[in-house]
């Protein structure tokens, strides 16, 4: 898979790919990345990406040329057809069932803005606009590496193995049950018998429960798409 | 403010504070970002903070003694009171509402963790429990810096002017209205009359007009809790 990021500060992407599970993708040649510098779509001598708002207002609003330019040629240039994705709070909060359609792409342009917002012509380039949720950011970019990030680990071979990422939270709808590492008691706080007792029925059945239990404790909402399941488990 | 970031890889943390609104905090006296790197709490020659799950399964576990003694350490030595935040897909998701609370408090401890998760013990460290959104990340870091900004620049002085952050997305329960810039024409899309006649009473009545028509179209989730004064508008 192609990801192409396009900002204002390029610069970001590289430490994270690097230092990640998108190093390890690209070192595998199941991913690669590629910063752009939108401000080299600009043609004047600062480089101009903003300009005041229309109908006033305080604060910069960033111009629609240079996202015209950017996009087109990154576009044109790809070997692979890309999904125009921009991160806005205005788009469809991000999910793993998200992440897991995008993981199945060839390749993907993320779009961050910054300042006040972009010109609202500019979203007519988008394929998608995704929000990470509903907080204000100063920019897409860790919207952008976060799409990044969650889509390019569900590609078959990025994780060390192909279990982990299907037993984790959300996946099932649920939460993810407590797990429990050396030592078994640490601090007066003990590591539930049932894990140590090498009954892998007793086991599973314990990590179904205490995923139910911790979902109904803290994210009751995710239970909703579950209900039928959780209560014929419940009586 | 002062922001720790507790993590394997406290490499990332610095390119992104430097390159946005967290590095403009920081120039003015407004924040001081530190990066901890967790390894430097282990005490064997590979430096290991992870190890198999109690139970059986794949993958790796974080172990709680290094999380125990870096979080104790670093908040012993903090010169302000620290509000210790765990970033998890099982922690509550993180709000504007949210953002507003902790940027009136003294210090934050963002810890990340990484693998297939932390050892259940570990939580028991945090003053809460953050999640970014329904989806799975590999680590904990994108979520930290995302939390850091969506803070920081809550805090006065941090963003130019005063007023921007009030008029965004989601602080008034209503996605943000479209905005535009020049050129008043570009590739046969036209910026809304009203924005250009200078009149300030429709310019204030088009925009509140056009959120909640955004917000209806692309997050009618958001509009239940403003309903009262959506149907005092709407008729």
């Amino acid at each position: 898979m192609d990801i192409h990021f396009l900002s204002v500060i390029p610069e970001v992407f590289g430490p994270y790919v690097n230092a990640s599970i998108l190093g390890r993708a690209q070192a595998a040649d199941l991913a690669r990345f590629f910063a752009h510098d939108l401000r080299d779509w600009t043609h004047d001598r600062h480089r101009t990406v903003d300009d005041a708002p229309f109908g006033g207002g305080q604060g910069m609003l960033m111009k629609p040329e240079p996202f015209f330019e950017a996009v087109e040629a990154i576009r044109n240039s790809s070997e692979v057809p890309l999904t125009t994705i921009f991160l806005s709070p205005q788009g469809a909060p991000f999910t793993q069932a998200k992440a897991h359609e995008l993981s199945g792409k060839p390749g993907l342009l993320l779009v961050s803005g910054r300042y006040e917002g972009m010109d609202e012509r500019v979203f007519s380039l988008a394929d998608e606009v995704v929000s990470l949720g509903d907080f204000v950011l100063t920019g897409g970019e860790l919207a952008a590496m976060a799409v990044a990030d969650a889509t390019v680990r569900l590609i078959p071979g990025v994780l060390g193995n192909e279990r982990s990422a299907l037993e984790e939270s959300f996946e099932d709808g649920l939460l993810e049950c407590a797990q429990y590492t050396r030592p078994a008691e640490f601090r007066g706080m003990a590591v539930p018998d049932v894990l140590l007792s090498g009954d892998h029925g007793k086991v599973d059945e314990w990590r179904r429960r205490n995923a139910l239990e911790r979902t109904r404790r803290f994210r009751p909402d995710l239970l909703e798409a579950v209900s039928g399941e959780v209560s014929d488990r419940g009586r």
